[in-house]
């Protein structure tokens, strides 16, 4: 197989492994990515990884690259819950994502629990630290593979 | 009767005939904008464009060209139903505007039938396609002439 | 271009013109039913205009003429609101139609900001007082003739 | 003083005195109006009394009736709680009203306690049976006094 | 047994067989009043039915008929989710009655689920299309032949 | 006939002709207890008026003169909207009562629209200044004279 | 015609005739089961009945029989307003069903209102005591002969 | 690294593979419970496979096993949004758990985006089909691990 | 005096004194039976104590030992929250019983605070560990002597 | 054991035995502090009870008393559903209470529900007349002298 | 300058410095007092200051001191989420007023998110311990210094 | 002492002084920040300011500078209602804030009381336009100082 996965990063995913390494580990953000791309690579499949705190940018960023490629695994941080614009963006280029989180969103504050990307996301994943990430790549993987 | 229309479009709306031409029609942001203007131009006003996929820039279009301008056309997209901010750029330059939308808001997701725009608007205008935006002008046209 | 399309005002609309010309104009209900008529016709369009304040005879009156009809423009007033009978009678008849309003429901009490009408209407349009036909007969005759 | 006041009563309320006498009493609604007239005419007012099951027939008579009148006893029934249209006439002729009741519908289901028409009316009287007529007429031939 | 069966239809019931066979079957109200009369008759009840898209004459008709009758079908249609009128003019005659509907209710659009006459009808029954007719005549008649 | 009537004024009504004449009148509360004992002294009845602005004593009073009272006038300003203490303290003596109020709650902020009292009132009266007393002084004396 | 109907009969159903005959007939389950199975028979069905107080032996029955069976009458009793497990049942079955009741459930408690199955039941029939069973019978063969 | 799984399976899920193949997949729960246990095994755990319609049993198997254990998956199905008794157990024995869904629970019925579960679990991972349970048992594997 | 009190524990009770004991002190479930039938016993009456996980066999027993009874405590455990079987079971038998918990439900997550039972009990008792029990035999005892 | 127990008694509760017998009993409230005082002394505590109509009153009281006190038994009345002030005399001092009804709290009002005290404190204990009172002491004493 | 300021403290602000030093400091309310009355006299102002546990008292303090004074400093404790009758004396002595907090009333419970007080404030501040009243005394000399 | 504050102005703020300064007052924000940086300074602090429209832009700020800081003044405008990633920027750093607003927010819109910001800020103050800056300095110096 061979093909585009996005990787995007919404606010203050940037600060992983550099502020709160007691709650989030230690690895970087960068880490992260470079793992996700290596095993994107060992299944034929090119990683591209965006990271901003600008819902702007996110978005551009999707209606740009969103086009070309295969599927995308979104941590929308914040954006989750406040953003109908992301979600529009999403819409507007057909891309299958797979939404996840870090933390467990169901385990924090009221207003994490509202999404406004679970209900058109192919998947959900949260709560397993940079775990999430491992997993949401495999399951993009497997998802794609079997759309064939 | 001359002065300045601004017309502003929000997120997503740059996609518009690029993307899902069967759901919004062939027709290109950039086409709408010119026909928009050139009706404009026939009744004496010059109609400012921008589009922008990030709220901030949008605000600082309204805060820059909304002083000088006497009216401004506004689809906010996904902003309308989550900008606070976008709200209050509009009342710190005290501009009427028309809020507009291609699809009707109301037959699709709940959280679209809120508007943080609504309530300060002169009117409302949605359903209709790019038919909207011709409509729109030709309300703004008919709100400022009747106001003299 | 050639048919029918009915032009429906629901309750107190008669007192257009009449009572509080300082809010809604001077303009009577019947004089906005002859210009909308003469833009229809302008078009190969006939209007068939209905005014009560009896939601029994708007619903005899669109299922009589909703049949034969290509369109509606239909300012139910204080029906907008409350009227399920007049929303199953527009379903009944399969009739394409347009809301409006004279004025900005959105900026006015609550219970004004939900209708059972605008999720299966073409498309709404508020807060233009009379010229809120005038926007809604093009919008009607170009909804119609995009149709074929 | 001189004037007219109008006493409008709403669905069911012609069943009164026939129907449930053990809940309503056994004076009919026509003794009622008789009564209240007297009083009104006392105080040198002309009583204009009007019944309808009709929500529509009620519009049409306070359209008609309350141009010309200063002020009107209205108890709406049912539609107290459902009609929009009723409030709508009512603040389109711009008369002052007092809404009244026989029963206490604070007593009754949770649906009747929400009112379309309180928060416009000078007053509010509800619970006394057919008493609540006569402390009605009384209120408003003090209120048309006061305001001479 | 003898007595009155009152069968009343709310708006838009006219329609039927004329209007979307392909939803409601192609049988009209009239059809459906024969069968249900004929079934009535073979109990020795008379069947008396109304159908008016006017909530005010279908409160007429209960108040009038509804003191001779002995039990009531009511499909309220629309008017079953808006209309507190017609709960008042069914307690004013004591009438009791079987609530019914066409479609099921519950599997349409959220303002449908509540009902202002479900709470005191002596049962429901909706979802069977003509049928529904049938089922309440029987449950009718067994209803009366019971309280003897 | 004779008997006690309870008068009963609540918090902030000592300010009475006092304060905000503008709004609420140059006639005191003694002014208003003065007419209305008088009011009641010419059916036979003996009125104990009582203010304060402390919900303790409110409630010792009408625990101390409640059982001899035939009824009482209550307006229990604030207290009407956050004192289930009130409304316990009248249970417990079964005093039948009016509640009135000087202004029109429901056109004030929508806290003032729930009653703790309402629901067990004989009645309620608002909206007609120092008027609302007189008509609940009659209509006190009207109840207690049909209940014989 | 022929094929297999159920009749599941959920937690304390076992009870009828037995506990408060008063309220709900002398008639025990027994006796309903026997009268339904004879009506089925009539119309050539065979009837499998079945009751649990367990919400997990419901599932197991509709499980096991709900793939031969044509239909289901349902009287889910508590569980109508609890279970979504009983609903994913049915439906991981596609076994059209009708939802009854003994008694009317829109004049019981404000939670037994909702219901986990209506809307994907084919009816809903409420109301009738063990009549309710009779209905059902009746509507199932009706369903199911016109669906040939 | 030594230890036991369990993988819990609530109401329905026996029908994996069995029934709706075109929705769920034609792998059956025998067949997804042997991958599983194989991936465990792999890692040098050992896993305790348990389904069940009744949430008693599920109770009885947790309380049972879950002393003994080291984590657990837990498709809780319908039980998720309804069961706080499965939610007692699992606090009662204190075992980390992961949450999962075959299908993406949030784009589903409004009642099953609450969960009794979520906010106690170590994390959820939906909408992925039978992968759910590799990315769970991975993710399981993975957390023990870490935590040593 | 003499008779029979049901002592039913709900889902994990179980596990008292087994599992987190420092939470819920060590006496088992076993020895608080004990303990409350010695009680029961003093007073003349017997203890029939039951526990289960499972709602269905609580609901058995309730409706098999129900009738004998003369009145029930009842730590229904998570069932309190979300079943309406149980609350229908004890309707059924019309057993007096008293509500308890170990802990203090108000002080814990917010879907403890509805109760489908405490509306029908006889009283609450909640928040005093064991002692709970003990109070709740004393209350019952009394409340059966009282009755006579 | 030795030590000081508040016994707390809010609005009305002083009418205990005077009014309302046939509902409330005809054991006076005075009565009912000496029993509870009894029992106390009998355990080496000392009883210091008050009672007032007055919020003001009772957090005085409970400011002064409650800093020498072991413990409190609250029967806080109304104030129980309205009170934070009371609530916040608690905290200051610190003091461990009961929350105690004479009559289910569950059975009546919706605004009876809501308690602002009932998640600060040791348990909660209603229903059960003045026995109410005899299992509060009992349970404070329990929980003191497990507190040791 | 000159002028009065009312520094009003509600029910337990007495327990300042008193109880949980550790939470709230260990100034007393006295020492507070003095240090803002300190600071007011620098400015020419005299300060005023009351507290109560009694509501009633508190308004009779508003309405006797209101009348003369400029301004006042509000720290109404836990009257600021529960007391209209406070909300009502402020209103109609027309003081300006700044609500004034302790503690981040924000970060407490959630009916402490409510105040009947701030949208009739000139401000608002809490959070900062004693030094809100620092804070409050010179934004109010501030307050009063523009206006004149 | 000495340290950094970090100023930071959302949405809008920009326009203060140069539009509405009869809403606003004629001070520019320019002004503001001077004033506040001397203050700042006059107890050692150093003040870094800075303002953007761009929600982003004031994350990469917080971030940015936040690390370096001891406390930070922040007016989010309209993001305090909307932004749940300034919210988790703010948690990302850790740093001490005080929120603060020029207009009493809790006197305008519904959708203006509720704030992602207020919960984790140290102390609000709002409504004393550009004195909140002046107060807030002075109580950020306050508590800084305090802690040591």
């Amino acid at each position: 197989m061979s093909g585009i996965i996005l990787l995007v990063n919404g606010p203050n995913l940037n600060m992983l492994g550099v502020r709160e390494p007691e709650k989030y580990g230690k690895t970087t953000l960068e880490e992260i990515v470079e793992k996700t791309a290596k095993r994107a690579s060992e299944s034929g499949f090119r990683l591209k990884a965006f990271q901003s705190n600008h819902e702007g940018s996110i978005i551009d960023f999707i209606q740009k690259e969103g086009m070309e490629a295969d599927g995308m695994l979104l941590n929308a941080g914040a954006f989750t819950h406040t953003s109908v614009a992301v979600r529009d963006a999403i819409l507007s280029v057909k891309l299958p994502f797979i939404e996840l989180h870090l933390s467990n969103v169901f385990a924090r504050e009221e207003f994490r629990h509202r999404s406004f990307l679970s209900d058109i996301a192919a998947g959900v994943i949260c709560g397993f630290g940079e775990t999430s990430y491992e997993l949401a790549i495999r399951a993009m993987i497997d998802f794609l593979s079997k759309r064939g």
